[in-house]
């Protein structure tokens, strides 16, 4: 079971873009649903690992015997938001052989000479697996329009594509949960700030954030837009306040315990024979 | 530093195969170097991993920033040796960003119509990164050997080809760490059976492990080969006793925290004036 006892609410209901979802509205400093601090988050947490980790081999048993299901966990946000951590610490408590792990930066000339979804492709989780993309398709709606990195048609034609993408991965058996860790514009400089004061975090710090941060507006319009246009029944948006990193992490965890609870896996049979097996191993 | 609380002894040199090295000489339930038992290896496991991953970011730093450097690992073993294991608690501990894993499994009908170094370098690890291989190259001259894959001739060309290979590797800036988990043919027994006894691991079992299992001296001896013809200054081999898991665990955390080391890793400098960015920053 999932761990409920911190969890007064479901997150996955909490935290899911419904229609009229205004993200301009959404605290970015909250913690819905969770009974408790930074000390009981860091708890559940932990606690949760071990869950997650089992859910992840019963995932990977299945798909070993030919079961398609597979997950996707999608990573949007803005700068220092904490998708590093959520792969560290969430993600990092499973097995890596269960693992695909994909970051999406900008795009190689072999990349762009392709369809925007062709990179995308090559990277879904195959059966079993548990497919996390570090920015993604996504970024090709955001920092694309924002930026006006395609022409305004093709821009329009994408969210239809992304529909179908995700439509046609769904059906062939993947469970996709799209989260966007929602910061605050104040958050984010005191997370820069505090990059460019420490010898050793300088090297996340690229100049090119603080351009990025100009545009703040432009991007929470074309992630309003996204979810607008790309939220579905089979590829649900969640949007997790990301001011405080322990809620984030947490929250993050949880929606992928829930959705791996609700495919309920069963350890496959084998497809031998046990006793005949001992036999032969205990004459070896 | 290195943890060196509970090591009497560099595990990098004590486990190292040197020339005169026999397989069949080692004992695979030792704990050598390694002053305490299975409370203080989960002792040091859990230190040495803040550590682990520590310099994992340092290393990727550096890749960032142009740095060629990256380490890649070999995990080698009889079934149940504890590969798996290693990949969940030492390699687990790190970054997923910064890991590249690859499993290498019986090649796919378009693996085979390559040479079959073809698939190794497409994995191998990127500026940076550290690589896993759980499985490699080695399976060409260890089942290719045992179970006659390949015709004689292109199983001899085959360690040459390799040693080519990795010092390639090598001198473009790979670590190379190559270890062998030398697991006792009783103690694989006792993990087969329990494997057969427990209905969340029989599928884990496969009946060709037992098939396998009966030509375990013919791969005691390709091993041998292998090391004999593969043991360089720039792609060594280790081989850990396996009988005791936590100690195979700490002991191959310990050998890449030392490769790690060994590098000399700093932050990268920024190229940019970072108070020209703090000043940008505030007035963002």
């Amino acid at each position: 079971m999932s761990d409920d006892t911190y969890w007064t609410d479901d997150p996955s209901e909490l935290l899911r873009v419904q229609p009229g979802f205004r993200l301009s509205q959404q605290p970015t400093d909250g913690t819905p649903g969770f009974a408790g601090g930074k000390r009981e988050g860091e708890k559940a947490l932990a606690r949760g690992a071990g869950r997650l980790a089992d859910l992840q081999e019963q995932l990977f048993a299945c798909g070993r015997e030919g079961e398609p299901r597979s997950v996707l966990l999608v990573l949007q946000a803005m700068d220092t938001a904490g998708k590093g951590g959520i792969v560290s610490h969430v993600i990092g408590a499973m097995n890596p052989g269960g693992v695909q792990y994909a970051a999406f930066g900008a795009p190689t000339p072999e990349e762009q000479a392709h369809d925007f979804l062709w990179r995308v492709w090559r990277e879904v989780p195959a059966a079993g697996r548990i497919g996390v993309f570090d920015r993604s398709h996504y970024e090709d709606v955001l920092i694309g329009r924002v930026r006006k990195l395609a022409p305004p048609d093709e821009l329009e034609r994408r969210y239809g594509a992304i529909n179908a993408f995700e439509k046609e991965l769904a059906q062939s058996g993947t469970t996709i949960l799209k989260v966007m860790l929602h910061l605050g514009k104040d958050e984010q400089r005191k997370r820069l700030e505090s990059r460019l004061n420490r010898r050793d975090k300088l090297w996340k710090f690229n100049p090119a954030d603080v351009d990025e941060r100009l545009h703040w507006d432009d991007y929470q319009e074309a992630y309003q837009l996204a979810f607008d246009r790309t939220t579905s029944a089979y590829a649900p948006w969640f949007v997790v306040p990301a001011d405080h990193k322990w809620y984030a992490r947490v929250a993050v965890q949880q929606l992928l315990i829930r959705a791996l609870e609700a495919l309920g896996l069963e350890w496959p049979l084998p497809d031998y024979d046990v006793e005949e097996q001992k036999r032969r191993l205990a004459a070896s």
